[in-house]
């Protein structure tokens, strides 16, 4: 009898298949005395090299295939490997209590773990799961047991597992793994971040598919609606087939618009570009019809190492970027640390509340060196292509002027030494801060251009941490106050005769695309694979109608009534 | 000769006397062996009684002469105490290193000393000073060594001291201690918020006043312009005795008004109402001519107990102040707890930015039985004066929504019970939050009232938490965003027949109410010492020319400019 089981829809698309169960390995650790805790240290050394070279190994492959935010997972558990708060009590708990290097690591781990997850705060669960994947490979190798590879599977299979680690994910072969579905995770776990980008369908957060699926049983995995169904019907399996095939006819539809204008029905123009975090990422732009980056994140640039990137370095990045965009617009944001990013080798100070502290633009006026190294790499590459650069987390418009007057300093200075720069940078600023967008009329008149970050602008409107769960339903894209500021943004713009894009969350979100048309963006910025969408949803979408519904959504009460009247048109 | 040191001007008025140094009491710790642990924890345990009995005596007369939140400082003294995250470490340290209580307990207290004072955050520090003043008074005792006590002093003085901590302060005799000066401290230094409130003039942070004056110097202390001036001239102390009668006369002259009504110079009537703690600190407000309560913060009933008030406890306090308010309007806003603000018998997570967390009307839509006791209580005690509820934290509408409902279903209970309930109290809400500020045409309709909240809606406003030192620039109360905000919500009260207060520090600043006079604000709700001076004030200005000046704060671009045109007139 065929088993119909919910979850939540992680990765679009439908797989079929049979089921390959990815079985957790099972430690069995037990406490040992031992007598030479060096060798015991030398041994747990071993493990903890050969983890390294495997995880670095996996790090390349994901920065490569998967783009630099999956890039930066592995980043992430190098630096839990390489932490002396976590190794150094192992080595102390085995020389001072003389057991097992197995024993000690888990008992660290463990505390750690169950520290993190006592917080209850999504970030902090995150690096407990970082912690638990990491400590589960150091374990294998002490204990000599294999780890199961997914990378060795060589038959069209749909994995069922309870989890899948990062690296788990990471070594999916797409050619063999059509898709997978969890017992654990959510939309915005690693897991179903990958699975997004490596565009296999996926279901998580099922409970039951460890329990109920068996090797070999045949399984759906409906992404597109979040089910598993396990030993279909024969008529069940053709229904499953059509709809498959209808989602891939759509998507080659989608590819169809690959070259195409972003056009409302009604024939006004829209720009659709992408966020990208490292030069790697640039060839999914152009693969999915992107008319440009509009959000260039350079946090990467500084992250998983133990300085910051030089000069030459970064220039190098930027050159790259511009010249694989190959005249089409790059909005680089300049250095946005601090917050929930950090960068350990800076040591900023801990903060009671690091979303409302020292980080972005407050940070680089204030360590000027880091700002105009930056800055002088950005104006060399700027001969490169089409640059425009965008300054984070501005809240007065004296920010901006200093950070405005900072950047035409390191220009003069670049000019008089004889080095190229272009005449024709934009320079813009993020609005993500309320300040900035209630009083986005006078800015406009000293900026080229305004993005709006809706992920920082949405938390700090509703006064709600986005991460934190307690508050997650005051975390209100549709909420008309924050229509409201939107569209203050984009009025400021038009009347200077300037243009206002979106780079948060909101810009591709095929619900809120018709607000946005409506209230009259002019820029879309959003991850590559959502472009092709989005182009295609706005061509069927008339732009006179979408303002009429806008002006009704920004007289709305709640997000809910907002909600309504999209899902009505 | 004179000698001249510049300080921050804390508290107002100018005092003239001879110096009386303070001096710290000098402790010699050494660490001794003990054989009887036992003996010398009951050492240890005799000391915080004493300790105890001596800040409970001050807490008490804090709470009696100095209103609620000077007694709230007293209060968190006796939960040092208390707290056995520091005692039973002093304890275990005696046992099991057999060392003298002096030792252990300054060994344990520096260890938190440090860790507090290395947080770069104003709360934080805070607690470490508690601690230090807390363990200056048990080591003291421990010691033998008599404690330096201000209420000693029989004859008019001025103190001298390195800082004063909040028992030094509480401790001084208005009659003879005429002013204070102090090395260290800043204006929102607790010792600066109790001169203020003991209205005993006095300058802080002045670096050098123990190195410079000795006892017996003539000083005087300018608390109007943050200097004081050793051994003065016979010229200059003339001159400074006539400051202090025109100060005087000032006096004099806000007492004349204290009840009169607030009219601006062209018949403009405005509210002055104050804030408050508890029942004591009524008054205060009646003797310094408020004409209502606008913000009663009801934390103070949950603070420093181990449990939450009873209903009969809070219809208690409710009733009293409504009563001593003698059908004047009292404002009294619902639980605003989380955030800074910590109960620790609730046991709420740990949140990673908990100014964008679980607090206020949050925590009491979820933790629906406080909630409701509270309103049972008030709803009760609404029938003995003018009773207004507010609810705190607003970011929606359906939370609105959801707390009036939960209001009415207890009224309608106790009506049903045949409980007397008053028919007319007013609902309404803190605007705090930037959403709800922008919204507030829509929240207009549903509301009785709004009182902005400028403490909160700045800091998130400008994405700036108000107690982070390093981005302490970027709390601006002038900012033109913040002003427009505050337009957005006194015109959409205007437009339905409410009205609009504010109940923010900004409310009792002498620089923001001639904008907040232009912007047309109804109610300002201050600290009491303010009242008499802002209608002093209001009674000089024009509205209509307020009005033109408001208009033209709003088009500005920066903080600076708002500031330097509101200086202009």
């Amino acid at each position: 009898m065929t088993l119909r089981i919910k979850g939540i829809a992680a990765s679009n698309g439908i797989a079929i298949a049979k089921a390959f169960r990815l079985e957790n390995p099972h430690f069995t650790i037990d406490k040992k005395s031992i007598t030479d805790a060096a060798a015991e240290i030398s041994r747990l050394d071993a493990a903890l090299e050969q983890s390294k070279t495997e995880l670095t190994a996996i790090k390349d492959r994901a920065y490569a295939e998967l783009g630099a935010d999956k890039g930066a997972i592995f980043e992430a558990h190098l630096l839990v490997l390489n932490d002396p708060e976590l190794v150094n009590p192992v080595k102390d708990k085995v020389t001072s209590e003389n057991v097992n290097a197995e024993f000690a690591l888990n008992e660290v781990a463990n505390m750690f773990i169950g520290l993190f997850e006592s917080m209850d705060n999504e970030y902090m669960k995150e690096r407990a799961a970082d912690i638990r994947d990491v400590t589960k490979r150091v374990l294998a190798h002490l204990l000599g047991i294999s780890f199961s590879n997914p990378s060795t599977i060589t038959e069209e299979v749909v994995i069922i597992a309870e989890d899948l680690t990062p690296s788990d994910t990471a070594q999916l072969n797409r050619k063999y793994a059509k898709g997978f579905t969890t017992d654990i995770g959510g939309r915005t776990s690693h897991s179903a971040i990958m699975a997004r980008s490596m565009e296999i369908p996926a279901v998580v957060g099922t409970k039951t598919v460890m329990k109920d699926i068996q090797n070999g049983d045949m399984v759906i995995v409906d992404g597109l609606d979040g089910e598993i169904i396990v030993n279909p019907t024969a008529e069940e399996l053709r229904s499953y087939e059509e709809k498959k095939e209808q989602y891939e006819a759509q998507k080659t539809e989608w590819a169809k618009l690959k070259n195409e204008k972003t056009l409302t029905a009604d024939g006004h123009e829209v720009e659709l570009v992408a966020n990208i975090g490292t030069p790697n990422d640039v060839k999914g732009v152009i693969d999915n019809g992107g008319e440009g980056v509009g959000l260039y994140r350079t946090e990467f640039l500084y992250m998983g190492r133990d300085n910051l990137p030089t000069e030459e370095e970064q220039f190098n990045a930027y050159k790259t970027v511009l010249e694989r965009m190959a005249g089409k617009p790059v909005v680089v944001r300049t250095l946005d640390i601090g917050g929930d990013k950090e960068l350990p080798y800076l040591h900023l100070p801990k903060e009671m509340n690091p979303f409302l502290g020292y980080r972005a633009i407050r940070l680089c006026l204030d360590e000027q060196d880091i700002f105009r190294t930056q800055l002088r790499a950005l104006l060399r590459a700027s001969v490169y292509g089409n640059l425009k650069i965008m300054f984070p987390m501005i809240a007065t418009v004296d920010e901006f002027r200093q950070a405005k007057a900072v950047l035409l300093e390191e220009k003069a200075k670049l000019v008089s030494a004889g080095v190229s720069v272009s005449d024709s940078i934009e320079v813009g600023m993020m609005v993500e801060i309320p300040a900035s967008a209630v009083l986005a009329d006078v800015f406009a008149k000293e900026v080229d251009f305004f993005s709006i970050g809706t992920n920082d602008l949405i938390q700090y409107t509703m006064a709600a941490d986005r991460m934190n769960e307690q508050v997650a339903y005051l975390y209100q894209p549709y909420n008309p106050s924050i229509l409201r500021l939107v569209k203050m943004v984009i009025d400021a713009a038009n009347k200077e005769g300037k243009w206002a894009g979106m780079c948060g969350e909101m810009a591709g979100d095929s619900l809120a695309i018709p607000l946005l048309i409506g209230l009259g963006l002019h820029e879309f910025s959003m991850s590559a694979t959502s472009i092709l969408p989005a182009r295609s949803q706005i061509r069927k979408l008339s732009r006179a109608q979408m303002e009429d519904m806008a002006q009704k959504a920004l007289n709305m009460a709640t997000a809910e009534e907002v909600v309504a009247l999209v899902k009505s048109i």
